[in-house]
């Protein structure tokens, strides 16, 4: 540890993907050697820095210490396909994508709450949805205090969780509605309908089971009880896309064993680390000015009209950064400070 | 009854005295005079046709049988300022606006659920607040069949619901965007923060009881109490601005006394009249395509995560219209039905 450098491969250049190069930078990440890698060799602009992008099928992995799968849009499904191969030559990789976060191999991690999870990884570790991370960021200081018992959490999600194509999109939109064209008649490429002047009640597609969610839903109650190790928790999502640029937010109702008064989870939120905790009084955070900053806002909290066992609480944060890229290189710096950046195979030899 | 024919006063020339001029005519409700009232002397035009607005401060009311406060932005405080007046010289009064939605002498009435509650009206009658009326509308059918016992939401509310300056504010802020101006610099009149691409977890003003609730949750909280005649129901809300022109949404989650099957749900829904129940597989209803429209939109019934005894849905409707004028206007319809579109002092006398 202590003065080392390592080789990190950053996979997907997508919306994550470039936050991923610019919080390596502006963390300073010990970085030896920085690749790029993509579907197609080309140059990108990241942060006004100019990065050569070689295409991840001709990866080789040799000499990666650190891979990070950006797992949006354009790169989906990358690590599914390099993965573990890229794990087998010795690679340690956070993934970004949702193909192995349920996978009992893999540790599903959000630093500031279950680091020790990292503990026996197999090379292989997993970063949780961004709607799922922001959440537990919020429930997790609280859960310490007086366990959880239920949660209902309505999402609204911005455009840039569909990566830079959702970006563009609701660009394009506005561009076309400024110039006259009626929302309804709005083309559209990447939503089933115009984002513009729109709610959107769907994200990804409808799962199985439970019958009547879908995908984004899922996620969101069975990571948390995967990273709360709370197999029996009764959480349940509504996930919905809003005509926002970046930075997700969620209305929460969550009810405890017991009452919970609100001064002790003022204190547990304020307290939290990586939480900034918006009292009653100021004006509550919202996705415009919390896109680009790095911590959870908690902001609305307030002992619900349902009981004193349940509060109610309005919780914002940058999808592309606390929700995805942050997180990953959270995990990252958590893996070396543990000293578990190392190889899986010479680990366990 | 029959033919008779009535003088109706629209008092406020916002966007919903405009919506309420427009549904009297398209229901050909049986008018003998239209008057307009409005802060001062103008025409306006409504639905390509121009109409004289008189200055409601000059108004005497004589001969009015009816007058519909539309309870908007310009007009607000109207009925609190003429609507005693008027009932005193024999007008029947809808307000729109939130002045007497509370007080006992004045029935709260959406007319698919508590027609009954007009019988022993005093000359005035509440219309309930936007929000209100499209989560009622989705929860009486339920009710009915088996009692509620706890309902959460949140909402997802449109700038119409701040009148014409809303969508004024949305529409200017929207050209800004697109001529390259970002979208946290904008001017800002009506909204503390710019509403483009944004989210704004907080509608009026903070309420003393319950303690960090605002004035727009706390109207859904009571007033459902009010119109279901339940004053031990437990309701929670939080309610949110988000940028969509018109028509509000809704993420419901209701418990109630027993288990409740889907498909006794689903029956409930497809039934209800003012509904209409999209099931599961089609594409859920949207602020976008509900903008217009007179229904209350029920999509994404779904058996609850949380158990047997709670549904969830996702309800959309068009604020002005059933949220507003449309309501205001049935209103009306149910008390010609009812003969009770009579003055009050002549009615008691």
């Amino acid at each position: 540890m202590g003065n080392e450098k390592f080789h990190v491969a950053v996979v997907g250049v997508g919306a994550v993907g470039k936050e991923l190069v610019r919080i390596l930078e502006e963390r300073r990440f010990p970085i030896k050697k920085l690749t790029i890698l993509g579907r197609t060799r080309r140059r990108e602009k990241i942060g006004g820095q100019s990065y050569e992008v070689l295409p991840a099928s001709s990866a080789t992995w040799e000499e990666v210490d650190l891979a990070l799968f950006a797992g949006t849009e354009g790169a989906k499904g990358a690590c599914a396909q390099y993965g573990w191969q890229a794990v087998r030559r010795g690679v340690v990789v956070i993934d970004n994508g949702d193909d192995f976060r349920m996978d009992p191999r893999v540790p599903l991690v959000v630093p500031q709450i279950n680091p020790q999870a990292l503990r026996d990884h197999q090379g292989m570790i997993a970063n949780p949805n961004c709607s799922t991370i922001q959440m537990v960021m919020a429930l997790w200081p609280l859960h310490k205090v007086v366990p959880l018992k239920e949660v209902i959490v309505s999402t609204y999600q911005a455009v840039s969780g569909s990566g830079s194509a959702g970006i563009q999109e609701l660009r394009e939109q506005t561009s076309a509605v400024a110039q006259g064209q009626r929302p309804y008649q709005l083309a559209c490429k990447v939503y089933p309908q115009p984002i513009f002047s729109n709610a959107i009640p769907q994200i990804s597609s409808p799962v199985e089971e439970p019958l009547g969610y879908f995908r984004e839903e899922w996620k969101m109650m069975y990571e948390t009880r995967k990273i709360f190790s709370a197999s029996d928790l009764k959480i349940t999502a509504t996930c919905v896309r809003v005509p926002v640029f970046n930075a997700h937010s969620e209305a929460i109702t969550a009810r405890f064993e017991s009452a919970f008064p609100l001064s002790e989870a003022q204190r547990a939120l304020q307290e939290a680390p990586g939480v900034c905790f918006i009292p009653s009084g100021e004006f509550p955070p919202t996705p415009l000015f919390c896109s680009g900053q790095d911590k959870v806002y908690v902001g609305r909290l307030r002992q619900s009209s349902l009981g004193e066992d349940t509060l109610e609480m309005w919780v914002v944060a940058d999808n592309l950064r606390k929700g995805a890229a942050l997180n990953a290189v959270e995990i990252a710096e958590a893996l070396i400070e543990q000293d578990l950046l190392r190889p899986f195979s010479r680990r366990s030899s």
